[in-house]
């Protein structure tokens, strides 16, 4: 154990330094195949989308590389910074214990630091999507918007030309999401494989502590956090808020007084903004409550909704024209006025913090449903991976009636732009959101560098209570990120379903049949997706973790002989990168490509299908894989807390402890919920959105050129 | 041990009064649930059906008793089969030890007694099936083709009334599935927290044999494979053959020249009636192939499958018409010629051969996807569990895209009376599947009988071999059970458009519009009903089981005194009966309410999109979840066979036993797998086509007083 504070710094640094250079390392490897990726994915929207539309310059192409750069850079940015803060979390919650000590001024300390990290992630991110979504607009519009265009008078030309211009710019959202995909995936597995394999080897294998620095695989572990759930999340909802403004916009040039109001149509940018100013507003409530983290987060969320909830109304008056927006769908008019707008946001942005905070019952421990799990690990792990995936399953009722109700109220006041209005709403405090996301995985790592550290047990004691309070709302995140990718994707869905009439001046293909046998097998097809797609995912991280497996075990002998040069962490840093890269192409191949030939060879009938069936499949899966995960993960935390009571025949009571029969049990449910959680749960998000905006992107050549197939029939 | 052939005899007897007394006295008790529910949702159809479409006579009601009474009848008939013929099987496999004993002649004559139970059940369902739908058809024809009608010579005027007169009877297959319904869920709770609870206590905790009469569970368990596998199942394939006939005899009616053709509307019946002729064909086939008990099944459900197309040719020539048949469907005419109408039927049996044949593929352990499985449990149990679950994701891409082709060409040649064909020709060969289907847990239960009667190992050994060769066909036919499903399900929709669209006399209603919000929301509700309906069966079985494991472990230490009365069967008996009973209620009541309540408040549009997510969402989970259970068991008895192997640091390789940590893996994943294949999996089925006939039946009720809220939007 180190003794004096330089020997803890050193010790502290040299760790720090392991878990950076891991992660650089993946990020480097992993950009470099999406570089590639994107180039090739650059050409082909270049000859389909672009050549297609007789656009003059390659816009969708150029939008969609800036999408993809930024999205990229975001993940880059969200772990440089949070491979600063993890360390400095750890000194600050080891403290200062020369001048005497106080346990809560380095707890108030280490939480500061973590969430200032987590801050930059967030306030970057967000404004780092409105400024380049704004630039690449006000770049594109006097080429497409020319003064002929204007000087014309004729709505229809003037309407037709901005759609144009907004479909090109979704571009953005495809690179965006794109990127986030690959992201996702890869991370998920990356930090999956790595868990996986070092708790079941060395915890379970070698009864070795969380993170200790005799286990091979915890430098992996921890550089995943920061691969999957710093990178990847952040690239997730930059590419959410980047669609759900393109899908608003793109719907919004129905409505010939919201074009001709000045700004007006760039309103979806400005609930962005809006919600950046409650953010900033709101980071210094996260100072009250003293010392208790949990209270402070949740505040965060409630009062940045309260105060986006008021925020709105100022800009709702002034952007908004005062009349009627008269928005068309299908042919059917929508009225609107300007309160059934600001009432559509509203619902997104309370419904998202509702699902969120059913989404901490179902998960939290402090609640029934998962006290009652971690009860069912008192009989064996099969009752309780049982319960977990009943939890789960149970767990989508009250979101998806909140969902209905959400889409139901906002497409009768605004049709699809009342949609994309919600899900822009439900992302607006995005900036808070990411705060709390970025939050979790800093101090998490916080944890794992005094560990590894060696530093005394008080120290983890901090960063576990940071971490604990993370998890919690890092729940509720996750749960809000489900519900606005399914608002996202029914917009984006309904924009390609504008894009494909216009294209083939067909009002009728605006009637997307269920009973139309092609939308009906690519329905089925599309509710199967989400489930080939975990089925990939899924079994990757499950090989990779076997493998891990090996590897530590082949490890074990050698460590306990102190031999030099073990634990060797490259070589499982290297077996974690290895099969997430390996891994992350055909998944990510399935998602882009299923739409895009089911079009192509079937027609938009089959595409619109596929979309559906992707949409109302995937979110069932993504909340329920998500829930089951984050209730094991609580349950066995509960027994590790020493909450779980056993009775025996006499009807004595005694505690359970680790390493206990019943808390094996809830470690087989914790080591299932992994995958769950953070790989195939949140990359089906992605699944989500990615389908539905390539969808959109490629709506004219699907319109013009698809149906291959099906002509010949 | 016993040692005479008498006591033998005796003790085998006494072992099967006990499950014949459990299942007695769990059918009556249900019975008498379904009873009293019957009465009621009789008063319901009788005021929402009869009234409202003011028929002549409680017609809709009537049927709906019929069905009802019959599909419980069929129950009671299979599990006095059944066990009437597992003791004899019992008995037979013991051999006559007197007169010098041969292996071979034993299995074989144990094998005939359990596949001719098997085929009792089979024959007689499908032939009650069959003639009571006719009798009901006889019966009402006089009153509703009235000779009036038929001198009208309107074709309009007959066409509406024949489709009425299915519509009534209709009512029949509503019934069917109801108690089916009941039937699964509550045979499957009963059976699996009987098996779970058994399992976990007598044999994980006291490492007792599987059957062993020591533990408390073991009766519970063998009359659980009589209630769940022999009761339900029946149930479930009756009311699927009972509703794919009812949907494609009401979507019929639009094809003149169908109804002009004498009996030629009769054809669905007439197909059904070829496949029992097939059957019989094929029965002499299982006497063939001498010893080898899996070859014997899979050559049954081949060449019954070859026989009936070759069959069919007749029928097609005699019964249809050499003219285009001209069906309508939403205002577009699909010509039909008698081999489209040939080639549906076609599609849905060979499709339905081949999904069970990829079942197999994925849950037999003689292919890879099991051994891997298997070999994951040399991990640990959560490796098992995560590579089952993907394994079972992985196990919907194959089945899916079937189906989809399925539904493609069947609806673009014959419209929904396509589809609907190739329902019924997916089961055309139903006699055979339930002959297998009651096979398997016949020969089960032979095996607990002679364990429990303490018989010579060999005796089991026999019974084993029977068992597992039913096991693996019983995949296939599980497989095709959810084909099916979906199928009726697609052509019980059809027929609900065509009823809601004729009783407003409004062809817009055949545009099913995603894009309309009710519809989308009733699809994202929809696609949410199975997990909820899952979340509720598999908390029942872990509830139970936990209940059940309570009560064993409270018996054992009087059982190890070998005090008088124990081990007490009775009230573990008792158990599971509660259990049952009391869990059926809420998710049957959430099958039948939600399309009703959704089109009674939101109108037929919310139906619609409930019934369209339900279908495409519920075969996912019912597909995954029973190929996941059926993996997991199979890894475990690929375990227990001796075929997995470890390798150790230095490459020695060694045979993993019973009780090793890797068995004891395995079976944690047996026991997830229970409740997920024999539960909640194959309830599935029931809650897609229920829900499907539901609408159709009170179609009349929901078009013309539904929408009670949107009215008021």
């Amino acid at each position: 154990m180190p003794k004096t504070a330089e020997e803890c710094k050193a010790r502290m640094e040299e760790v720090n330094l392991a878990i950076k250079k891991g992660a650089k390392t993946f990020l480097k490897k992993e950009y470099t195949y999406l570089g590639i990726f994107a180039v090739v994915f650059a050409t082909i929207i270049y000859f389909a989308v672009d050549r297609v539309e007789g656009a003059e310059f390659p816009f969708t192409t150029v939008a969609f590389l800036v999408g993809a750069s930024t999205s990229m850079l975001a993940g880059f940015l969200g772990m440089t910074i949070a491979t600063i803060t993890n360390v400095k979390t750890t000194y600050l919650c080891n403290g200062n214990r020369a001048e005497g000590f106080d346990h809560n001024k380095a707890l108030d300390a280490g939480f500061t630091v973590a969430f200032q990290g987590g801050q930059v992630l967030g306030f970057c991110l967000v404004g780092l999507a409105l400024i380049l979504l704004e630039v690449l607009i006000l770049s594109y519009k006097p080429s497409i918007i020319t003064p002929e265009v204007i000087a014309s008078n004729n709505w229809q030309v003037v309407s037709t030309e901005v759609r144009r211009l907004f479909e090109f710019v979704s571009g953005y959202g495809l690179g965006g999401s794109t990127v986030a995909l690959f992201g996702r995936v890869g991370g998920g597995i990356y930090t999956k494989a790595a868990d996986v394999g070092a708790d079941l080897a060395g915890k379970v294998g070698e009864k070795l502590e969380e993170d200790s620095p005799k286990n091979p695989g915890t430098i992996a572990d921890n550089v995943g956090d920061n691969v999957g759930d710093i990178a990847g999340m952040g690239a997730d909802l930059f590419g959410s808020l980047a669609e759900s403004t393109c899908a608003a916009l793109v719907v919004s040039t129905s409505s010939q007084v919201l074009l001709s109001t000045p700004d007006a149509v760039y309103f979806p940018l400005l609930v962005t903004s809006a919600g950046i100013v409650a953010s900033v507003l709101t980071v210094p409530f996260a100072y009250m409550f003293k010392h208790d983290v949990e209270t402070k987060l949740k505040v965060q969320l409630i009062v940045s909704t309260l105060l986006m909830s008021a925020l709105l109304i100022p800009v709702v008056l002034i952007v908004l024209p005062k009349t009627n927006l008269n928005f068309t769908f299908a042919e059917v008019p929508y009225p609107t006025t300007q309160w059934e707008a600001y009432g559509c946001i509203l619902l997104g942005l309370w419904s998202g913090l509702f699902i969120g905070l059913i989404t901490e019952y179902y998960t939290s421990k402090s609640y029934e449903p998962t006290k009652r799990l971690a009860r069912a690990c008192l009989y064996d792990a099969s009752t309780n991976i049982i319960n977990g995936l009943a939890l789960g399953y149970m767990s989508n009722v009250i979101p998806i009636f909140c969902l209905a109700f959400t889409v139901l109220l906002s497409f009768s006041w605004a049709a699809m732009y009342g949609v994309a209005l919600a899900a822009i709403g439900m992302l607006g405090c995005l900036p808070i959101a990411l705060t709390i996301d970025g939050y979790g995985p800093i101090s998490d790592n916080a944890g794992g560098i005094a560990e590894m550290s060696n530093l005394k047990k008080d120290v983890r004691k901090r960063t576990d209570e940071l971490d604990a309070a993370g998890n919690t709302t890092a729940a509720i995140g996750k749960g809000f990120a489900i519900g606005s990718a399914c608002l996202v994707a029914l917009a984006l869905f309904g924009a390609f379903i504008t894009r494909t009439a216009e294209s083939l001046s067909n009002p009728s293909v605006y009637q997307v049949n269920i009973l139309e046998p092609f939308t009906f097998a690519g329905l089925l097809v599309g509710a199967m997706l989400p489930y080939w797609f975990s089925a990939m995912t899924m079994s990757a991280v499950g090989d990779a973790a076997q493998d891990m497996i090996t590897e530590i075990n082949r490890q074990v002998p050698h460590i306990k002989n102190n031999e030099a040069g073990y634990p060797d962490h490259e070589k499982c840093i290297g077996i974690s990168t290895q099969a997430s890269l390996q891994h992350m192409i055909a998944p990510g191949a399935l998602v882009i490509i299923s739409p895009l030939l089911g079009g192509w060879l079937f027609g938009y009938q089959a595409t619109s299908g596929i979309l559906a069936g992707c949409i109302v499949s995937g979110i069932q899966i993504a909340f329920s894989a998500s829930n089951s995960g984050g209730a094991w993960d609580n349950a066995k935390k509960y027994v590790e807390a020493g909450q779980l009571e056993r009775e025996d025949k006499n009807g004595t009571r005694t505690i359970v402890k680790k390493n206990d029969p019943e808390h094996a049990a809830a470690v087989v449910g914790d080591t299932v919920g992994d995958p769950l959680k953070d790989t195939s749960g949140p990359s089906i998000n992605i699944l989500i959105k990615l389908s539905a905006i390539t969808s959109l992107v490629f709506g004219g050549f699907i319109a013009t050129k698809g149906g291959l197939i099906t002509r010949y029939l």
